[in-house]
């Protein structure tokens, strides 16, 4: 488990910078999988996980949904049959805060402990 | 509840024939809120709806995921906050079947029973 995995997300407020393009490349230096995407104009962190069957797919989703009650920041998940990809990013300031690499982070761990490819 | 909502999926054969476009239009006029949409030439049926909060959303979600197994045939499930877009297409024939007019019908059932808007 990394560093990020062991924190815990902040109060984002609307105020809060944009992580640096160093600081993003920093933390996505933690993290196995996930990438930079850019949908009008905004930075986000995604990544797609395979599952064995939709049973899988169904329980992945509810624990990144768990998780994502849990810390009060929520992903857009775009479910299909035998995988789900997971993108994260903060609305209130339309791109990356630490948060967002924080939340990828434990959603990777998620699916490490359910041992699904 | 229409009639496509009473009908039950048949097995999608892989040279099963795509509906026609008459057909789909016709199929169309029985829901409420689904469009076509084109993707990579492939017709889909999708409708967003939206919900109170995001434990509705996951409750919505998995009522879903459950008609989906129950008829073995998988919608793509796009899950944001406060709404969910629901996409049916039969994989088999890169198109729509009259199953995804049946699910898309159903899947409005779903949440019209939950009285969300």
């Amino acid at each position: 488990m990394n560093e990020l995995s062991k924190a815990v997300c902040e109060a984002c407020r609307p105020d809060a910078p944009l992580l640096s393009q160093a600081e993003i490349k920093s933390h996505l230096q933690l993290l196995s999988g996930w990438e930079i995407i850019e949908e009008e104009n905004i930075q986000k962190l995604q990544r797609t996980f395979a599952t064995q069957n939709y049973s899988n797919t169904m329980t992945f989703v509810n624990e990144v949904a768990a998780l994502a009650e849990s810390e009060n920041h929520h992903p857009l998940m775009v479910v299909d049959f035998r995988q789900v990809t997971v993108l994260w990013w903060s609305h209130k300031i339309k791109g990356l805060h630490k948060n967002d690499f924080i939340m990828a982070s434990k959603t990777s761990d998620l699916m490490s402990r359910r041992d699904v490819k």
